[in-house]
């Protein structure tokens, strides 16, 4: 019943920076194996697409006294002008980003990277950008897929790209409440070992968990792999610290009060755009005595889900709940561990795999384990056993790696989500698909997983495969945009837990109305009266 | 071990208003019994002290053109200036406000009560009252105790008392997602009663739960006695619409999401200062099968509270947890039911009395209180049995009752109340004990329950009684004062659930820091650009 850590979450203090045209860390590329790539050729076609080799970046347009002032405010060592580093700052990691930088096109590079070393740098950086009228740009792990760094330059006198990557110390721990404050340049992973070294843990893994950072969980209010367990990122943030052009904010007094708005709240997902976060302060757990992941077969999608259902409203989540639907699973199993959720079922064919995972005291464990099989039985799954969840865990950060192959060969490969009440779940999950469908035409797969759940409802994640074509980004954006379109229809969110960046900006006001526009607009104005921050993002 | 509904959760859907100078319903009043009376005057003396029987209250100010404005929009049944109405909408229930309404003091009255019917109707009083600069005040069930329902007049030209007690429909029920959409002007029994139609609770039970109102519970960011279980009323919402003075905001699209900051915790706590919130869509829950609520004996306050931050820590929180210290128990002992947790115990003399409730399916009960069991066990708790339990949940809303009874014979009592994070618990107890202590000076009875309990932290709810003397008001400011200064300096929450209403507002900015303020200031810039709504609340 014992399992080790999951892989990802190693040690590794200091992974090497992402290549600007893929993803992760090449070492841990696993790479098309053969009978994927004779299924990939199957269904798609292989047309090799690989990388431009000549690559031009835009000049910097850095006026010589504002480096002048950023080394003096930052030192010489901190502010970089160079390419090879403006090229690694360019853009993030959706499949829009990757296909431009993969043209050479690299319009979007900032003028300067800059580094600076502590929540005071960070402050001296804002009010310099406010003077001068710079654009500051926030970068944590880079791993943004709604466009979340892309600096609108609008009249502004120039981009910086502010790398926090000089931000990642362990501040505190408290054992007694169980909290830790972490700077915001820390990865997943050194974050996890930091905190393990204290027996602790943060325990939120999204599918970026290997170089997404604790600055860009808060600021987009991400949402892990464990969240049915531990919570959603901003369910687990009880303090923060935000550097804004007209001062500093420091938030959480106490676990939950009533002394007004939860200004938290407002700057969880505010994307760069009110401030910079440079101290979060999250609830952190023991060290998991036990890790158990399983499978469990459904006859179909709606009869998983509303297993899940129950579970939420039962108060029964394990830490661990995601269900794929029937094409999702039928892709797992053809191409085992790869695809989506990366999952591997020795399962009755058709159907829908489930995987269950909990973590805990082994009594613990044991407990929920025994009353979640009861309810799982008694609504019409069938236990898998270990083996599919071993496969899950092993696979659960290796999507984008896959992305990078499949772009490789031609395929067009993009993932969106969202989320809505139960009640709204099936038809939120048929318009979805057949927009997508509709807009990408035959040969076009469409699979989903739900992977977070609350007692209300959850959440829908799409993964689109599809022959790129000439054009494969001329392709995506009308398909993204109709799926868009049929998720605000729907009356569901455009995003669950990737941010609103740029991409998503046309829907925002399906869902905060106008009233709720002018709120962020306002709040906006107050704290960047300049209009430098992160400009683009979030507000319409 | 089924036990029925707590007794106020009654079907009752139209309780008597409450008298101007009292709490609560005549006819729930339990008096003060012989023994609690013969214990008062052994402690304080008794020193008869009844309301002013001449009251006078100032003339409206309403001009007659407003008059027939708001008749032209509401009709004139909802439009009200006699004194009788106007002096039941003047202040809360705080103590201070019912000793100036004991005085006959009563400046604080508004001008005219109105009463819309529906969102509409409010959308178009906020638009009326920004055109001719006239201050709101939304009165739900008047329970304020911070001073969230007294309007800086300023250069307005009057006061409404907008009476939401005519929007009081449950609007929707959504049982696959398990939500209710709720109209803010229903009392905490009409709703309940309304749900239980459909099989359903929200399980929000403050002890202001007879009179305190849906509006009311979102916009002070409430908690109740059940939070433990069911979550604070924040936890609970999953929508709101909200009318303001530049338009309608509805919010909450899906269970949770990252489409940018979440608004509903801006508006969650917003005490009216931003808008009036006319619908509130709530997670709801099937009514219980089996309640358990149970007294355990700890040796002192500090052992029970460190079992209390294991069962948080372990994600085996009852339903109800709550722990009084050394003085509130023994004062219950002496007192059986009624001082403030209102708690009975046939226990050990000394020590500490927790009471222990679960709530739901048989399975999930027996479950949960078989592993609460063995840590309170293990952690050096006594069981008591239920005995204990069924005084507390019979005495669960009796305290404000009790304090009208306690003013009556010239003792002054009243609560304040705080959170803090676990490690700094024993602190922040001692400052504030000692901070009533110094200013209240000998004879001074301070109490302490712990009622609200999470993972990071728990509130501390405090109940002082001390000798009213010749002007209790007089006495009991600066001690409020002292106690305030003392939270804010151990780095503590300024209210846990009472809001910060006007007797707060000189504290809110060491919790959420200038900028903060500045923020909260931006958005009722934006929203109410007239400053019409409940002008002095929450904003320095």
């Amino acid at each position: 019943m014992e399992r080790p850590l999951p892989a990802a979450p190693s040690p590794e203090r200091h992974q090497p920076e992402m290549p600007p045209t893929r993803w992760g860390d090449p070492d841990h590329a696993p790479g098309l194996g053969e009978s994927a790539r004779a299924l990939v050729e199957l269904a798609f076609g292989l047309h090799p697409r690989p990388a431009a080799a000549e690559v031009e970046l835009p000049p910097s347009r850095l006026a010589p006294a504002h480096r002048e002032q950023l080394e003096a405010l930052l030192g010489p060592d901190a502010v970089r002008t160079d390419d090879a580093v403006r090229r690694l700052r360019t853009r993030g990691k959706s499949t829009p980003d990757l296909l431009r930088q993969r043209e050479g096109d690299l319009d979007d590079a900032p003028d300067v990277v800059v580094r600076p070393g502590d929540h005071d740098q960070v402050q001296q950086v804002l009010a310099w950008a406010t003077r001068e009228r710079v654009a500051v740009v926030p970068f944590g792990g880079g791993t943004s897929v709604t466009g979340g760094l892309v600096a609108h330059r609008g009249d502004l006198a120039g981009v910086v790209s502010l790398d926090l990557g000089g931000l990642r110390r362990l501040i505190a721990v408290d054992p007694v409440a169980s909290t830790a404050t972490l700077e915001p340049g820390l990865r997943g992973p050194e974050a996890e070992a930091l905190l393990a070294e204290h027996g602790l843990m943060l325990g939120h893994y999204p599918q970026s968990f290997e170089y997404a950072s604790i600055g860009g969980f808060a600021a987009t209010r991400s949402s892990g792999q464990s969240s049915a367990g531990y919570g959603r990122f901003d369910a687990l943030v009880v303090g923060l610290r935000v550097a804004t052009p007209v001062g500093e904010v420091r938030l959480g007094t106490a676990p939950a009060d009533a002394a007004g708005p939860d200004l938290r709240q407002l700057f969880l997902g505010s994307e760069g755009a009110f401030g910079v976060i440079t101290e979060v302060t999250v609830r952190v757990r023991p060290l998991p005595q036990v890790r158990v992941y399983e499978g469990w077969h459904w006859p179909d999608f709606t009869t998983g889900a509303e297993a899940m259902r129950a579970l939420a409203q039962s108060d029964l989540l394990p830490t661990v709940l995601r269900l794929s639907d029937e094409s999702e699973t039928a892709i797992n199993l053809a191409d085992p561990g790869r695809v989506g959720a990366g999952q591997e079922a020795a399962a009755p064919s058709g159907g829908c795999l489930m995987i269950v995972g909990l973590e805990g005291t082994e009594a613990a464990v044991a407990a929920k384990r025994a009353a979640v099989r009861d309810v799982l039985e008694a609504m019409g799954g069938t236990p898998l056993g270990e083996g599919p969840g071993a496969a899950w865990a092993e696979g659960r950060f290796a999507g984008p790696y896959l992305r990078d192959d499949l772009l490789d060969v031609g395929v067009l490969v993009e993932t969106l989500e969202t989320a809505t009440f139960w009640s709204n779940r099936e038809r939120l999950y048929r318009d979805v698909r057949a927009a997508l469908e509709a807009e990408l035409g035959e040969g076009t797969l469409v699979l989903c997983h739900i992977s977070h759940v609350y007692p209300t409802g959850c959440s829908l994640y799409f993964t689109v495969a599809t022959p790129g074509g000439g054009d494969p980004l001329a392709r995506w954006l009308p398909a993204k945009a109709a799926a868009s379109e049929a998720i605000v229809r729907a009356g569901a969110s455009i995003t669950h837990h990737h941010a609103v960046g740029t991409d998503h900006r046309p829907w925002l006001a399906a869902g905060i109305g106008e009233v709720g526009v002018e709120v962020l607009r306002a709040v906006k104005a107050r704290l960047d009266p300049a209009g430098v921050l992160n400009p683009g993002v979030l507000i319409p």
